[in-house]
């Protein structure tokens, strides 16, 4: 298998999956996208996503956010959710905050996705990515989606994930070929997101294509465990965003059938569970100018505790700041720890950082420093928590917090 | 009225308030501080307040963390808090996250503080503050503490600031004299701190000392009044400390009463809510490397909802980049109302930034950004939040985020 994807020590990869080198979309759909002037930099910013196959089928995760954008809400409450074919996208402007005109906007993207996909415009979901309380140009969009739905192609990965990306540093995408029962089949994702990034459901723009024969509630089903297990495990700065989208198309073309409770729905799973799981952390990873990928593990005896406590370190801008500078500052962590859990003190926690215990009951321990600093220089480094009790357990992927943060975000809109 | 410490306009100074240049010592009063070594830098790191009076009374307020550290645990269950006498303090080192030898140095300083403050072990509380995780050498402690007794003097207030301060970039102190019915009383206040700061109860080191004969009881009620209104609506980095402490003493050197609900109480009360606030602002501006600091006001109709707002915002990184930016992107101010508030799309809000509505009802309206670029440039920039209804308000102080926070803390323990 081809290493070029996979590089995260906290995913495990089937052997049942072998990644696709250009990551290609899986057969049966099509991509395109356009420069539609929404970018200031003038690069492709409107993107169109089609599944041939009417038989398609799909699931969706979005933002909880209160201030949830007009495509989020158009996406969610004028769509067929488990049978959606097309995903029209513009990135450089969020249409978030933009109210009773932004929710036309989003409707006339739709408008213009189904149009150009040859659908019904409730299997149309719309996303929009970039900067939240500027009215989105619906002439620009509209154009755009007739430019690339002209350009819709099977090679069009490529121009769609440019399409969608706004401060990514890299490409976030990859295509792996599944070996089931039945047959081989191919998943695709492409993601973006970098930045105000701290998933609740979704996170993020994620499309996930298939060309397995999904049932929608299976669909359903894979997409909410893996979601859960990744982009919701996933925090660069602790900002839920008004636009995250997480969608899977399941076309259909290979043939090949993910019965619900079968070998094969168990293996599909796991691979898109290693496929998101490694996205997540490419985002932590590409965390507006991030060095550096924590995870921190918290075990103990009470689930909203050891929950409160993996944020509460991984959303530390102390501790990730320490994790920038290769600093094995583990105080912060301590600190982190006691303030997730008010009013508990002398609270005893156990804190190891990469395999050497630092502290133990609430006490530091002696421990050879050189060889922690060592270890905490390196590209993803793990920090796991102890709590009283026993039972539950959480993880937390998380960017590091570093100059580029500040260059990025002192200077986005001006 | 002297201008050079209440400089903010979010602060009202009452009539009754004179500054006093040079920021003494009330009468009664006693400071020394010794360099004990515990300092990397060689500088005073051991400090010791002494009231002279047996009558003295006091109130203390403590950090709420589940990992408070030793000196916050013998200060609040081993001492009488309404008759402290004495607070011992080093810098350099927190003494947390040091377990049972912890509570034995923390003891240990307490010791050295009564014997040299002249006074019983239960009447002195112990302050610590700087790197977590470290064992207090108690050697240097109790040597620095005979020093700082030996060099005790009313005019001691000066080194005693000294030694109680770490990373903070300018001293944060004043002392004031407020005309009361019965006669003029002083109030001094000494404090530190610039990261690590979310209070919940106090934050920081804050010591208060007073001439004025005040009952442990008003002591107490006053100083959790004005705890509440000033470090308790400040943050820095929404990280709450281990060792967050305020103390206030009550010497009675002027003779001049504060009654309970009396006319003297309420300008008493002014008049360290003025003080307080002025040194929660100003912590915020010391917020390790800020350049701006920011008020958000919340109003709204539920009370929870409206602090998780204000939270919400005054930690948003993405906020806080942009004020460090002087970038009006008000757009991040809406993602952090979305996400304090889940599940309420679409929440109609309003957001006003420095008098200049920008979002009304959830929807971005017109206005003159380069009037608001001018406005978000400024030293204090403010931000007005309303949600749905009335009967609630609040209002939160929060640092910008900008390099220098990065450089301060990914460099700190190494």
């Amino acid at each position: 298998m081809s290493a070029s994807f996979f590089t995260s020590r906290w995913v495990d990869v089937p052997d049942s999956v072998t990644e696709v080198p250009g990551a290609p979309l899986p057969d049966g759909f099509r991509a395109g996208a356009a420069a539609a002037g929404i970018k200031p930099s003038g690069g492709l910013d409107v993107g169109l996503l089609v599944s041939d196959s009417d038989q398609t089928t799909s699931a969706a995760r979005f933002t909880r956010s209160g201030a949830a954008a007009p495509p989020v809400i158009v996406s969610r409450d004028r769509c067929r959710l488990d049978a959606l074919r097309a995903v029209a996208v513009n990135s450089g402007n969020a249409n978030a905050a933009t109210g009773r005109q932004g929710l036309d906007e989003a409707a006339r993207m739709q408008g213009s996705g189904a149009m150009m996909a040859r659908t019904s415009e409730d299997r149309v979901a719309v996303c929009s990515t970039g900067v939240i309380g500027v009215q989105l140009d619906g002439t620009k969009t509209v154009r755009g989606l007739l430019e690339a739905g002209k350009a819709l192609s099977a090679d069009g990965a490529d121009a769609f994930q440019q399409a969608i990306q706004t401060t990514d540093r890299f490409e976030k995408r990859a295509t792996i070929d599944v070996e089931l029962p039945g047959g081989t089949v191919r998943i695709a994702a492409q993601c973006k997101g970098a930045g105000m990034i701290q998933p609740s459901h979704a996170t993020m723009l994620c499309f996930v294509t298939t060309d397995a024969v999904v049932p929608a509630e299976t669909a359903d089903l894979l997409l909410g465990v893996c979601v859960k297990r990744s982009f919701d495990r996933a925090t660069v700065d602790g900002q839920l965003s008004t636009n995250d989208t997480c969608i899977l198309l399941c076309g259909g073309a290979s043939g090949v059938v993910v019965e619900p409770q079968s070998q094969a729905e168990l293996i599909f799973g796991q691979a898109l569970d290693a496929l998101l799981r490694q996205l997540a952390i490419a985002m932590c990873r590409d965390g507006e100018g991030a060095r550096r990928v924590g995870r921190v593990t918290v075990r103990g005896g009470h689930g909203p505790n050891v929950e409160r406590v993996a944020r509460a370190i991984g959303n530390s801008p102390l501790v990730k700041t320490a994790l920038y500078g290769g600093d094995p500052n583990w105080g912060r962590i301590a600190q982190a720890i006691g303030m997730a859990l008010p009013d508990t003190a002398p609270l005893p926690y156990d804190i190891t950082i990469e395999d050497v215990p630092v502290c133990i009951g609430g006490n530091a321990v002696s421990h050879d420093e050189d060889d922690l600093v060592r270890r905490v220089a390196r590209e993803e480094v793990e920090y796991a928590i102890a709590l009283p009790g026993d039972g539950f357990e959480t993880e937390v992927f998380f960017s590091d917090l570093g100059h580029e943060y500040i260059t990025v975000n002192a200077e986005y809109t001006t």
